[in-house]
């Protein structure tokens, strides 16, 4: 017999259903001591939250987060609302001993970030935030062949994350949509939305980041507020770039932006090492491109690598389909919850934990002093 | 207050995870007024199929398929077994007054798709074929393209199949895992197993196939028979490719084979329109290719579309995530469950019905007949 | 010292102007013992071969080709004129004694061809076809790999020639620019002028054809003539495609056409073999795909080889720029050049020799000849 | 009748080579007023110098490039010697009246560069620096499009100049072919040699840059030296990366580095606009890859555009083979051959001149300050 994980989800945007969608899939596809239990759902709109409920399999409903916090029938709760939220949530959550899962960016910034560490760490709880694609099967392999030594010395990594949907200067900011062009919802713009992804997986990848020399951007000067009903000006970085230095002497190239033409969610990363090199792209995230010097003088070419394989050469790719059929986006989420589950029968944190995290908060806050004051930050 | 819609499924093999997990989703992701309930999982095996009902979520599971298709709380059979088995099953469904659902290919021969047939005919039943590739969006983009006429009149159409899992010549042959290397119960070899996808997307997007001139080889001649124990003559073809004649006078060219080394599952399509021509790959099935002669001259190009937009223009996509983030392989089956259920609320029949599959059968026919004799054969 | 080697040339179209440029260029890349001389440049129309000849470099010019096929200063003869002339011409040059290089395809049909075979081996002149893509070198290294035995057992070669430029139905044929419309100057149509570049690379890098089975199609059925002023009947084939046996046990699949919208020029080849399978296209003519299934598992794919490195690896390559610059078509002239020099300073043969041409003919004439009867033809 | 112009290089290396095979080839592909004739090598030693005459055909040969400048019988001195040489060789040349072609960098630094543009400005002798990438004909097309207002409002502009030649350790510096590696030849490393080629497009296509933020590297401490004898420490840049300020108040990032593996020569760049975006890459410089926001919404994609065509719509490509066969690296120093004798017969100046290529070094300049101080610099 499974034993059950009762989740409470609270927000019922795009991150609620994605993570709802890994809560119910996972037990098709992997064998686990824990099985998900869709306990509550929780929004501030009665009826949103119902709907929700209704469509996702939820056993219930809450219009008030406290409500949800405080219920015994809950293991565990799942934090899918804005930034700004994220603090206050994540420490009742650990004060009240559950549980606690939390979507990234961690928190507005480090200092909240810290607090957030402490209340679980105190609380002494499970938690884990949502940097989903490290659990893309391309990206773990990548992870895997930098543990097995393959590239050997790394002199550069560059990543970027691009998108092109805020061009647009009669778009406007604020409210359920659009919170993330509101600096008092999200923090920041694209630094914790886009450029936190491409940290989390650099860090993950190749250590840790000790400065950076940042330059941010805001394209269009202001919108129409939905709340407020008025012109006001735009607080979030419409683009943010970085050079850094990395704790292993290896060169950072990070840069993101929503006014990149032609690119919908262009993340990608490239990593060159002393004997070997790795691509990935979002768009095509099935692949992986590998270079490998070692390789016959003659053969040596980029390798367009379909990862797809299975018998456990390819990660988490033995418990889908057959080979050469590819997976997508959602995958990430389910396979971070197996792991997460994985992690709780073993008794074992799964990354990115929020201390995890908070390194990627510090790089994010290191990026915006730094293209404040226009010269090197240290992360710290 | 959404219709339920009893499904009992036989066969819980690869096909029969990938059709439960369509019934599973499609209610997160489409409004629809009737909704599937697993009700119940049929194997030989009683373990296989209990298990295979908990994993999925069926309420009971059954032994005895006959059993299953008399069943009173059962609304839809879903026939996932092995091509020998089609013509019974879905006849005994047919007369059970029964919906009936069947893997691809229809049946083993036209004989048998003529006789399936009358019979869904005669008792009246909604009836469809797993030909998913249809319903990937990319796919059903080139349709949408056109129909609109995009392309003017059509010059060529090539497509092929292309795996390389039997090269190997100690696989064996024959038994549960490796039917589809038994004549007895493939009833051919990749053309029914590959090539068929090719010909319903080419039926579908460009059109009825006039006459046939084919060519099929066996590379490894005998192979142990799991079931007999012993080495067994081959019987199946390991690669089959043809030319045709489409009725719109365009030419085709088809391949498939499981002896292409380097490719998993690569069935790519194209089409040559006099104004525009169209690319489709498997192996990237999240992409259309596009080129259009009506582009300003110094500025054509091949366009690769990333199928993932939003707000109707691209098809199904509304329903997933958010643009740029690509779906995979098993949601082209979700797709196919929600038009299934769309068409049954309307009371449209949905392709490809039995009558349909039916085509892709003769036209199979006459490319194995053609093989065999050398000549050109017309599909009939 | 080097020996010059005095080049006449017949014809003062496109072709006549590749080999000119080779001809001026191969002396500057690579060391050989011959250098060629432009002797004279030979058209009906004095004015069109004085230009050419001033322009290329050429020290006098002929109007008639006779006459300069006597002319005592002059070794190797050039015919780069339409096929319906190659008999004529090759037969007098060889009688004359003279060296004979001959744009393919070799001839109208085999028995021409043969009598040219019969000519130049009578006389003892040596003699090369311009199938100047066996020496793009990433066709020439797949042929080095095809000969180390990277491969193994060959079970598939597919090959197509695709092309969008008649598609108008108002373009003329025949004439000066358009006598590859017209089936008096041309022979036929796509086959000897397209598919018989995919043919003289299959026999080069996969051996001889056994026998085949072809569709041809005009899709314009006539056109308006240059010569005679009239709308004509089209004569030639402006598609054609066949099936085929290898003698090593392989299958083959060919196609061409000049109806491909979307294609100038796109050759392309693919060869899958037991350990490894290559791929090659002429619109990206510097790389070469290979996937070597003895890779490691989990990083197999594909590999995009950038045929540009140096030190003899990369064939040809050392006498160009440096690592990662291409090269493009018109190179490959330059190194059948080389090559040819380089086989008259050591009395080697180089191929294709009009006898290796004669064998792509042969398959032209079976292609047409099962085209036209709908049945199987051997290559004979 | 065309005139000559006499042209006498000091230089031969591989620059040498790429700028004689330009001079060789470019009256047959391009009608002009005036055709270089090659008049006289010059290289410090003999022997190189007369067998580099003897290949290329030069007339004669030098091994003072004094003399070469004071020869009577030429017109033109083309400088292709390591960096820290132009400055006198330049002046000297404008001081004899002489048209004056210099291999890019122009200058070891902006003050050599001042004093090179004000000598041949005082002497009004027709000047221009090989920053041949303009004119590789996608990147042509690129600056046309841009004119003609197709992308609209500029966000971004993101370069890399990427290599890998320079990893191994035990690879010496110094001498003549490994004067790159040696800061007292070269002036800088990769900022100079391979930067300069990305900005020197970047100022041609997006317009002047305001300020930089700069980072360098050096891997390899310390090599061999080759004139010494010796180890000694590297001072050179291996890599460089810089954030800017384009006045048009679009954003760049660039990269450079000879520590890319599986990069030989992989220059892209990538310009966002409003409503269009461009990408270009050296490893496959006939293709542009262009996506218009224009586009019909469920059309849109990136087109790759081989740059192939003829007419007159794709520059430069008339004068080359048919549509659809590719060109290569060397056709650009063909092109800005041709320009510049185009520019002398009609008085007009061609760049990039001397001046503009001062900019390009004045950026090259910030950006070293930039990585020394740890700040950001204007460009001055």
């Amino acid at each position: 017999m499974t034993k059950p994980l009762r989740i409470g989800l609270i927000g019922c945007g795009f991150m609620g259903r994605a993570h709802s969608n890994a809560y119910n899939r996972v037990s098709n596809f992997f064998d686990l001591e824990y099985t998900p239990v869709l306990q509550a759902a929780c929004a501030r709109n009665a009826e949103s939250a119902e709907a929700f409920a209704k469509t996702w399999g939820y056993a219930s409903f809450e219009t008030d987060w406290r409500t949800l916090v405080q219920r015994d029938d809950i293991d565990a709760i799942d934090i899918c609302v804005p930034n700004h939220l994220h603090r206050e949530m994540a420490i009742a959550v650990a004060e009240a001993g559950k549980i606690v899962l939390c979507e990234k960016p961690l928190a507005l910034n480090t200092a909240d970030g810290q607090a957030m560490c402490e209340a679980v760490e105190k609380a002494g709880v499970p938690n884990m935030v949502w940097y989903n694609y490290r659990r893309v099967p391309a990206v773990t392999l990548a992870h895997q062949l930098i543990q097995e030594g393959k590239l050997g010395r790394v002199f550069h990594y560059r990543a970027n994350f691009l998108q092109d949907w805020t061009i647009a200067d009669d778009l406007p900011q604020g409210g359920t949509a659009l919170w993330r062009l509101d600096a008092s919802s999200a923090g920041s713009g694209v630094t914790g939305d886009l450029l936190a992804h491409c940290i989390d997986t650099a860090l993950w990848l190749n250590g840790a980041i000790r400065n950076v020399s940042a330059m941010t951007e805001t394209f269009v000067k202001e919108r129409h507020h939905n709340l407020t009903g008025k012109m006001e000006p735009v607080k979030i970085d419409d683009a943010s770039a970085f050079l850094c230095h990395f704790e292993n002497g290896s060169l950072g190239l990070f840069e993101s932006t929503r006014y990149a033409r032609g690119h919908k969610a262009l993340y990608t990363f490239e990593i060159n090492g002393e004997h070997a090199s790795i691509k990935w792209d979002l768009h095509d995230l099935h692949r992986l491109e590998y270079f490998d010097h070692r390789d016959e003088s003659k053969l040596r070419g980029w390798r367009s690598i379909h990862v797809t394989d299975h018998g456990g050469e390819h990660p988490y790719m033995d418990r889908w389909w057959v080979p050469g059929l590819q997976i997508g986006y959602e995958h990430s989420f389910v396979h971070q919850v197996a792991d997460f589950l994985e992690g709780l029968a073993t008794g074992t944190p799964v990354g990115p934990t929020f201390r995890d995290a908070l390194q990627t908060q510090q790089v994010c806050d290191a990026v915006l002093a730094s293209a404040e004051c226009g010269s090197w930050k240290n992360v710290e």
